[in-house]
């Protein structure tokens, strides 16, 4: 651990400065292959060998009971060349925060490179496939509560929102650790190489006539979730192998994505717990 | 209809001031008993005989295919005596407005009372208890899907957001219109009336032994639903007549409170279609 003694008092240095830069573009994420992610919990299941940087407030390092929490876990990666450690100015560690409440933590995480050809080599694998998903909320709910369903990846367009925008990583709470995700340039083509490994796809659509728990989600599935504001795009909703429709009542005309999303992905969990 | 032909142009006009303090104080709000819904969907969903005041962009006025989703619910209301329409300068209505980019119309809308003793003799009746979620989105789209899947009314906990914050209102989607809502001072009390009532409930958590889809929610049932960070209180959690469990695979420890609450009403929903 190359742990630098000296506290970092001015937000004009320059880890300080690149953390902000990572926190706000998403472009600079891309070019250094790091994310931020914040808080004690987003740290401590952060896998060991993708955490580089480690930023502490001094006042966490006060606080003998918050320190506890992360103590062991800072002890182990201490032992790594590649992860330093840095303590900062109460003041100059809350403008690198996103949260109004930081909680004293704060990591730079390496970005996993996941293969779309490998994912789909699982057997009976379940995946969200999202075509420009605009909320970065959305976007972390539906890792972590497709986590929670056991689904395989998650394949999305290249216009979905970037899943390491600090609210989308907040969203997932760790999620985003563990469920492989990956952008496609042409969300077509990647459906169609989908549909020859024999992985069946589904739509929730007006057009949709069976209900979505009428279907058999047993074998390799993949859900085609839309837009925010426009659901799916013709050419993507053709590509379906089938439309499903989730019920409503009253004069609900459409679901928040995420929630569309959940329903699909617990249906697929249900029947295979069952 | 209180046609004022005169265009507002300041800020400091009083129907202005009063709109933009109905959109940021909850307190005015009940004082008033009037809430904000903007945009084209809220307005045309809007029940006729609620709505007090329409703000108009000048903007939309001059946009003929946008004005003419408007103007037959304008012509239908404008004869009505209890509603005035005013035409307000561009600048200032993006002022009045909570989005960034305003479709051109707002209205104030009469809050509906609902009793909560009344709301309880409906049949088979489908109802979230939530207790002091603080997302105004989350509680906003829990509404949403809570129409969908055919709940009878929610029933709050006085600490629960307001669901009179624009950020709900339009997370509703205009669910807000037609799922009575209503918030209870002492919540314990209300769980034991609605009991009492023959009403089942079910709380999602960790102690739960039996998977959610496998108890029977044909009869009147409600779901008791925890705040997003601490979940059920004890209290509150030890009246449920029943615990259940979403199962979560990998590390998952919990959902987001409106994913949760919405698989729980959608497979009562999805048992009662069946």
């Amino acid at each position: 651990m190359e742990m630098n003694k000296e506290m970092i008092t001015s937000a004009a240095n320059k880890k300080v400065r690149n953390v902000m830069l990572l926190s706000t573009k998403s472009k600079e994420r891309r070019k250094q292959k790091l994310f931020v992610a914040e808080g004690v919990k987003m740290f401590l299941e952060a896998p060991h060998e993708q955490i580089r940087e480690v930023y502490l407030s001094e006042e966490l390092l006060k606080d003998k009971e918050g320190f506890s929490a992360v103590s062991d876990k800072l002890t182990a990666i201490g032992k790594q060349k590649h992860t330093a450690v840095e303590i900062v100015k109460k003041d100059i560690f809350q403008k690198i925060c996103d949260t109004k409440t930081p909680q004293g933590i704060l990591c730079l995480v390496e970005m996993p490179e996941y293969a779309f050809e490998k994912i789909l080599d699982r057997e009976n694998g379940l995946y969200l496939v999202l075509e420009d998903i605009q909320d970065p909320g959305n976007l972390g709910t539906m890792i972590r509560a497709g986590e929670g369903a056991g689904i395989t990846g998650v394949v999305m367009s290249s216009h979905t929102a970037d899943v390491y925008n600090p609210k989308t990583i907040r969203a997932t709470m760790g999620s985003i650790y563990r469920i492989p995700v990956v952008y496609e340039e042409d969300l077509a083509e990647s459906i169609k190489t989908m549909k020859r490994k024999g992985i069946q796809t589904y739509a929730a659509h007006l057009e949709g006539k069976r209900a979505y728990d009428k279907e058999d989600y047993h074998k390799a599935t993949a859900f085609l979730i839309g837009n925010e504001g426009n659901g799916l795009s013709r050419p993507i909703a053709d590509l379906a192998d089938n439309y499903v429709k989730i019920p409503m009542l009253g004069k609900v005309e459409s679901l928040n994505a995420a929630i569309a999303a959940t329903l699909l992905i617990y249906e697929a969990a249900r029947q295979r717990r069952n």
